[in-house]
């Protein structure tokens, strides 16, 4: 099985890396539109447009599965990467959803992404539709992505703008916080030491992953080493420290494209 | 005359909004390439290739002369666009490097700039080039662009980051700081008060619309009401709020272009 992933750029390679390591044994492509990124401060019909080029290069390379791992994408595309492929299509929205109503007792739940995800009502709308008891407040941070970008994860400046961001979802004493970017995970000690124990954090390339491995279960214990490729549309070095970084390997070979 | 003028998105517009002053009678066509904006943090390849296709755009509307507003695509595409295109090309650099050294006494000057800018090393050449005498400290500041689009020009969280960045040259007592960012500008507030008066401030949009002047003298007493057209590759009402702030005007027609 050959799964193709794409994102705005490096913030996918924490699902690739859940990915990896939920089912080992399949084959990845992951396409990163760098030159391009980022998404979440675009709007939907320029996202939905470089979306289906994304999944488009990844179908010339005979996926089986497309996920989307990028939630501005799955927030403002899926619907139409759906009418547009054949093939299944995950995105992050649902299965993180799913996790954080799991998580949730008091089904007081917060959610936080970039200006794009929260303007398309994404996760307000699915959490909405699986539970009639929940309150979801949610929150942009477009400083996050630039701040992550910048290897910047924890101290003083990092500290004040989570401040700045998360004021409101203290107060509210929500006892769930969905990181709904793929960037946020990397602020999450930073983010937690911030709200408290008291708040589960859930990340949705780890949701996402799970929903993956239940649709298609593969025999991991064949020993069927993947093949793993990687695709970018811009700078190919820095991504490759990046991706290194994320994924703990130094030996990744990254191919440049033009979409 | 009719002048076209582009950038990767909004921060072209202090361009325009000096070249309105010092030549309101000709006509402008702006285009902000928002969809894939930024460009300070791609390569020179992509760098490249969007600027020959903003500038063939603009080249379709028929201009005379054409202004690259954008430092990254000034440093990283100027000859490009030169050899490209068979039209007068104004660029950031030349005339901000001359401004300061005018300014600058003891010709120690520094540069703050996007990460594409300051790596590409343009003001560093330039004002070697000019001058033997020059001492120049070159620094990226790549929060510097999100917190302006994101409105916040001065604060704690600015001064934080100012302070980040700046540090090394308040301590190298430059007596001239290019800004070589048309975004940064309305950081200057904060910029001067972090490093003092004793620093000349050097604004890139003011030297440039200079040049253009100097270059194409217009006999502006003619009562010629200039054409202004604007055009974007995505978010039409972000860039007409941003413009409306920018040039103080709130009847801009903006128009979805796409390249």
């Amino acid at each position: 099985m050959k799964i193709g992933i794409f994102d705005s750029g490096i913030g996918g390679l924490t699902v690739l890396k859940e990915l990896l390591s939920a089912i080992p044994s399949a084959d990845y492509v992951y396409l990163g539109d760098t030159a391009r990124t980022p998404y979440g401060t675009k709007c939907q019909d320029t996202v939905i447009r470089y979306s289906i080029q994304c999944a488009d290069f990844l179908l010339s390379n005979k996926i089986d599965l497309l996920v989307v791992a990028c939630n501005t994408a799955s927030s403002l595309a899926l619907d139409a990467l759906k009418a547009h492929i054949n093939l299944p299509v995950f995105g992050t929205i649902e299965s993180a959803c799913g996790l954080a109503l799991q998580h949730s007792d008091k089904k007081n739940i917060a959610v936080i992404g970039t200006e794009a995800t929260v303007k398309s009502g994404a996760y307000s709308r699915n959490l909405h539709s699986t539970s009639n008891k929940v309150s979801v407040f949610e929150k942009a941070c477009p400083l996050f992505v630039p701040l992550v970008e910048q290897g910047m994860f924890e101290g003083e400046i990092v500290d004040k703008i989570i401040a700045l961001y998360l004021e409101e979802i203290k107060e509210l004493s929500v006892d769930t916080l969905i990181l709904g970017c793929t960037h946020y995970p990397l602020l999450k000690r930073s983010i937690t030491s911030y709200l408290g124990n008291g708040v589960a954090v859930v990340e949705c390339s780890k949701a996402l992953a799970g929903e993956v491995q239940v649709s298609y279960p593969l025999n991991n214990s064949v020993n069927h080493s993947g093949q793993r490729s990687f695709y970018v549309t811009d700078g190919v070095d820095r991504f490759k420290h990046l991706a290194g970084i994320f994924l703990n390997r130094r030996d990744i070979e990254v191919n440049l494209v033009e979409l």
